[in-house]
């Protein structure tokens, strides 16, 4: 499983060196390398949206790939850093829960905790392991070397818990877990849930903040300009959006607000 | 024409994944690909910005290069997606004018509508068409496959209409078309337009809410810090500036505000 | 000296289509090259901070890249254009000073003027240099070319003023370079002053706004959650951060704000 292609989820923006120095580390110990950006504005610390966001984007790369996973507050404490191979890809991120919910959904072939300062860079900083641990393994990663040699086998690792929907017979109680560009409110809701929902009724409502929206639309253009809908998003996850506006600015809405799907009447 | 260069137009911004799953899409497919980002912070939904960017951006990428111009209020609904060969480039692009401003200017050679499923992801969204189609055929068109390949010829496209200056023997009556990061006035007026002005007449004044600025300058640096200029920028194109000012920002100028170039005393 | 690595510290942000077209150019003319971007949001005009950046930046690439700074109010002026060889790497950057900071830390081995017009683009703007004389240049210097092709030697470059600290026995007086993403106030006090400090006395004290924080922290984690902390950062720098806040904005604190690092008592 030698990959050329490494993928970076981190909270580091880009206005600061932060993310071109983890690359120049990286090419100057593999110059053939593929680097993608996932994202970099992660809000800081926040571990939760870097979760979801390593779970519904590493299945899009080719297996073998490295995903990098830094949200780190504990950069430089004792918290450890784990390499995961899972599902065919390795991850590595701090073991500090971002790796939830990916195992959560599949089982880990291995857990390694990043011990051997071999594949570090000479002098690391405490305040930056991106540049000074995490480039530099998962470089030698990408050159061949396995999760193995970069420490010892461990059993388990943190998890952080994510909010998780309730589903009765006759709704389902969610909540928003990211606002994108657009202002799409994407909530934590998934399609199989409202599947289940509509065995018993054709008709389902989705309320959030006092506004009622009925039915699940099949795209943006089912309703006129600037009219909310709901709809399966492309992370298979209920969204609530407004045809060409942006709703969550109309509405004022942000990550953990609730969301309420139901059976018409109920 | 077998090209190794796809670059990116969107309206998706960088906070997301979308842009990120768009490139492992391509690199799954196609290894070797360079792809470039020209910018994905076009306005949502700015069809318009979209299509000038287009056009002046592509002539400065390898020919060859297929160019992904994706911004789509239309997404999931029955718009159709456009492959189009014209100047020696390869445009992929919903069939909601985007294109208008490149064929404008030059001809197409041959313009086919994508339907052939073969060339998408096997699961396609309705909301995110990025990812599931534009992104493959773009990856497939890079190792060879044709525009034909991907669906019917057809003979034309959606067309917007672009505000277009009136010229006039003494004035030019234009507007504004985009505020860059330094806060740079980009108008749609023309340097050639300009140049038939000064035919008539060596000194040109041009307005922009009630500001008057006499004369085309050479360069920033022909009036003092913090004075305004006029310039044709490098797009060919009238731009109105401060020297190490954000003008846009001081006089609040925006998008189609409009702009008067006219021959002095006039 | 032959390198396939070009690094990008600009202020043109990345709405508008600059850096894309610049990467256009240089791949239309070596299509091997790697490109990295460090940073496009340095502060319109901020020669000073883009100085520190590529300081701070250049040793983390393999020995032969190109780094191209372009922050460059002069564009279009009589200012020059310089290509200088220090430490195993190349420069190419406006004579304005963004240099400085690498060159007061290292002897360059070669200064030359860029101006053989044999490597821009054909038709060269005004306001774009970037595009039309920087990016065409950094391409063949990729592909072998050297410094002296470009231009004649010249002896020296323009330098700026960068802020220095003022060290005495018992105490250094500093000031804020940078404030980062994360609210992270970086200083230009620099580890070995305040080892040289502490040689005296154990106990420092940082004074930042009326806000005094005792010691030099060794991780974020030193202190609790929303507590301020002193800390040498990834550059060797000292900073002022909250563990898990954002300092800057609590303290409204921006670039240029003294800072001062005294012995206990004093």
């Amino acid at each position: 499983m030698k990959s050329k292609i490494i993928t970076l989820i981190t909270d580091f923006g880009l206005k600061d060196e932060y993310v071109g120095l983890m690359k120049g580390v990286m090419l100057d110990i593999n110059p053939k390398l593929r680097i993608v950006d996932i994202s970099h504005y992660v809000s800081p610390q926040d571990i939760i949206w870097a979760s979801y966001l390593s779970y519904y984007s590493y299945k899009y790369f080719p297996k073998g790939s490295i995903h990098l996973a830094i949200v780190d507050p504990g950069v430089g404490s004792n918290r450890g850093i784990i390499c995961i191979k899972v599902d065919g890809y390795i991850f590595i991120c701090p073991d500090n829960g971002i790796i939830t919910k990916v195992i959560e959904h599949k089982r880990p072939n291995e857990i390694h905790e990043v011990k051997n300062k071999e594949y570090f860079l000479k002098n690391t900083s405490n305040t930056f392991h991106g540049r000074d641990i995490f480039a530099p393994i998962a470089a030698h990663l990408s050159l061949g070397a396995n999760c193995k040699d970069l420490g010892p086998k461990i059993k388990d690792v943190k998890k952080i818990n994510l909010p998780r929907p309730k589903q009765s017979v006759k709704a389902i109680e969610g909540e928003v877990i990211h606002i994108d560009r657009f202002g799409n409110i994407i909530t934590n809701i998934e399609e199989n849930m409202i599947d289940k929902l509509k065995a018993n009724s054709e008709f389902v409502t989705v309320k959030i903040k006092n506004k009622k929206i009925k039915g699940i639309s099949n795209s943006y253009q089912d309703v006129r300009k600037g009219q909310f809908l709901a709809i399966i998003g492309s992370r298979g996850l209920l969204e609530i959006s407004a045809n060409n506006k942006n709703i969550a600015d109309i509405l004022s809405i942000q990550a953990k607000k609730k969301v309420r799907v139901f059976v018409n009447g109920k």
